[in-house]
C-alpha cells in the first residue's frame, strides 16, 4: 500500500503545500499567500486548516510526515528563525511544534537546499546514495550535503554554504562583503554579469542589454549564441573548479545541480563536465558524476520538503 | 580500572608500536624497521611477536582493541593496499585480520591524517568534539575530518584530501600534476619555495640557502628573522582561505594543526587566525577555533593509531 507525506514549501510570496505519494507523485498541490500573514499564530493557522482540507479531498486519514523547507529553516528548533530578509513575519515560527501538535505526525524542517538534496535522495536521481552533494542555483547558490546517507548539518546546523566557497580570492565583489565567491559566477546574477563581460570583448560600444535575464542567457546558449555560451563556459570554469575541491573534501558519487540557471541544459553541463574532470586530483578522476536533478523543476522545492516528511 | 588499546604507525622505514593506557599516557613503546622486511607474512609475523612481548613485559593479558596508522591505509579492507610508494612490501599487508586472528581483539586500520584526527579526539584538543578537522603539514599536507563524530570517508574511503584542495588556480606547481594545491603552499617543501621567494625579494642576488629546511625556517621565524616570517605569513595567507572554504563545508568548531611546520608557533599561528577570520562567511566569524594538536608531536603518530583501536 502507498505511503504519503505532505510537503511545505516555503517562500516570501506563496507557501506550497503537497501531498506526496512514496513514488513521488503530488496527488493533491495548493498555496497560501505567505505575505498576507501578520502573525506567526495566524499563518500557522492557515497552514493547518489548509492541510486538513487537502486531507479530507484526498480521503486520507494520515500521513507519515510532515516536510517544510524554507530559507532559515533550522531543522534543530524545527521553527523559522526570526530576522528572515524576506519574510513578513518577523518573529520566530514554531511551525514544528505547531504541526506536531496539530496532526500528530513527526514534522521535519530544513532549509531549501537541504530539502533539495533528500528530495532527490527520496524520489529523484540519487536514490541509494550514500555520499552526493546537491548545488541549488538560482538568486544565490546553495547547498546540501549528504554524508553516509545523512545531511551534513555541521555544529550549528549551518555546514553546506558552497556557494560562498571563495573560489577566486581576488574576484568579483559578492554580497556577502567578501570576493570570488563561488556565488558570484554560478547564480542567476552571475551568469548575467558573465554575459555583459563576454558580450564588452566582442561589441565593445554595445549597450547594455535592457532587462537581462538569466533565462535568456540560457536559452541564446541552447540557440548556440556564442556570447551566451561564453557566459555559461565562464559559470562552468569557476564551477568546475569548485566541485572538483568539493570532491577532495566528501568524496561523493555525484554532485546535482538544480535551479534555473540549469535550463540552459547541455550549454552548460558539456563546458562543466570537462572543467570538473580537468580540475579533479588522479584519485577521483572519473569516479565522480555531476548531474542535472531528476525532479521535474517544477516540483523539486515541494517534493523535496515532502522528502523531508518521510523515513528517509 | 584503566584500559589499553596498542597504536602501531607504520612509516617506510620504522614501525613505532606503542601501548597507551586510556589517559593517553603510552605505558611502553617499542619499533621494528619496516624495511628490513620481503613479505607480508614476515613482516606481520614480527609484528604480532613484538606486541606479545610487550604484552607480556607490561603484565597485561589483553586489551581494548588494536589501531594502525599507515600511509595508503584502506579502513574498509583493513589491510595496507599494494605498490605504495614507500614501502619495500609491494603486495597488500592484511595486518587487520592477521592481528584480530592472532589478540582475539577488535583491530581498525586507516590513513595516518586520519589516525591523527581520532588521536585528538580520543587524547587530545578535540575531546567532548563532534565536528572538527584535522590537517597534518608535513612532506605533504594531509587532512582528517570528523562530522557527527565519525570520520568522514566517503564513497570509496578517499574523502579528506585537503591538501589538494586548489587555493590559486594559477598558481605553483603541485607533485599531483595540477595547480595551485593548498600543498604546495603550506607543506615542509611549500614553506622553503616561500623563504626562497621572499629572499629573493629582499636580496636579488643572493644565493639559495644551501640545504635549506622547513625546521630552519620555523627556528629563523621564532626568533623573529623578517624573511622567515614573510614565508609564514604566505602559508598563513594560503591556508587562512583553504580553512575558511572548509569550514562553509562542514561547520567544524575547531580545525586543528599538527606536524613539523607547525613547530613556528605563534609565527605561523598569529597570521592564520588573522587570515582565517578575514576569509570566513559572516555567519561563522568568530565561531571557530584554529589550534595547534594538544598531543605531543613525538608521540601523535603513536596515539592516533591507538585512539583508532579504542570505542571512540
Amino acid at each position: 500500500m502507498s505511503t504519503y507525506s505532505i510537503g511545505i514549501d516555503i517562500g516570501g510570496t506563496n507557501t506550497d503545500i503537497g501531498i506526496v505519494r512514496d513514488d513521488g507523485a503530488i496527488v493533491r498541490r495548493d498555496n497560501l499567500p505567505t505575505d498576507r500573514y501578520d502573525t506567526a499564530e495566524t499563518y500557522m493557522e492557515a497552514i493547518a486548516g489548509q492541510i486538513q482540507r487537502m486531507l479530507d479531498a484526498t480521503h486520507l486519514t494520515t500521513v507519515q510526515g510532515i516536510g517544510i523547507g524554507a530559507p532559515n529553516g533550522n531543522h534543530q528548533t524545527v521553527r523559522i528563525e526570526a530576522n528572515t530578509a524576506n519574510l513578513r513575519i518577523k518573529t520566530p515560527i514554531p511551525l514544528g511544534d505547531f504541526l506536531t501538535e496539530q496532526f500528530g505526525v513527526p514534522v521535519r524542517l530544513d532549509n531549501d537546499a537541504n530539502a533539495a538534496a533528500v528530495g532527490e535522495m527520496v524520489y529523484g536521481g540519487a536514490r541509494g546514495m550514500k555520499h552526493f552533494i546537491m548545488l541549488t542555483l538560482g538568486t544565490g547558490v546553495g547547498s546540501g550535503i549528504v554524508v553516509e546517507g545523512r545531511l551534513l548539518h555541521g555544529s550549528h546546523g549551518m555546514a553546506g554554504e558552497l556557494g560562498h566557497a571563495i573560489v577566486s580570492p581576488d574576484g568579483r565583489a559578492c554580497s556577502c562583503g567578501r570576493n570570488g565567491c563561488l556565488e558570484t559566477y554560478a547564480s542567476a546574477r552571475g551568469i548575467c554579469q558573465n554575459y555583459r563581460e563576454a558580450l564588452r570583448k566582442v561589441q565593445p560600444t554595445a549597450n547594455e542589454p535592457e532587462g537581462l535575464t538569466c533565462r535568456f542567457v540560457g536559452e541564446s546558449a541552447l540557440r548556440g549564441d556564442p556570447v551566451a555560451m561564453e557566459a555559461y563556459d565562464t559559470t562552468a570554469r569557476w564551477l568546475g573548479l569548485a566541485l572538483a575541491n568539493a570532491v577532495a573534501f566528501s568524496e561523493p558519487e555525484a554532485i546535482f545541480l538544480m535551479g534555473g540557471p540549469t535550463r540552459a541544459g547541455e550549454a552548460l553541463m558539456r563546458p562543466l563536465r570537462k572543467y570538473f574532470e580537468d580540475n579533479l586530483l588522479f584519485l577521483y578522476k572519473g569516479k565522480v558524476q555531476v548531474l542535472l536533478s531528476q525532479l521535474p523543476q517544477n516540483d523539486a522545492a515541494i517534493l523535496g520538503a515532502a522528502a523531508l516528511g518521510t523515513a528517509w
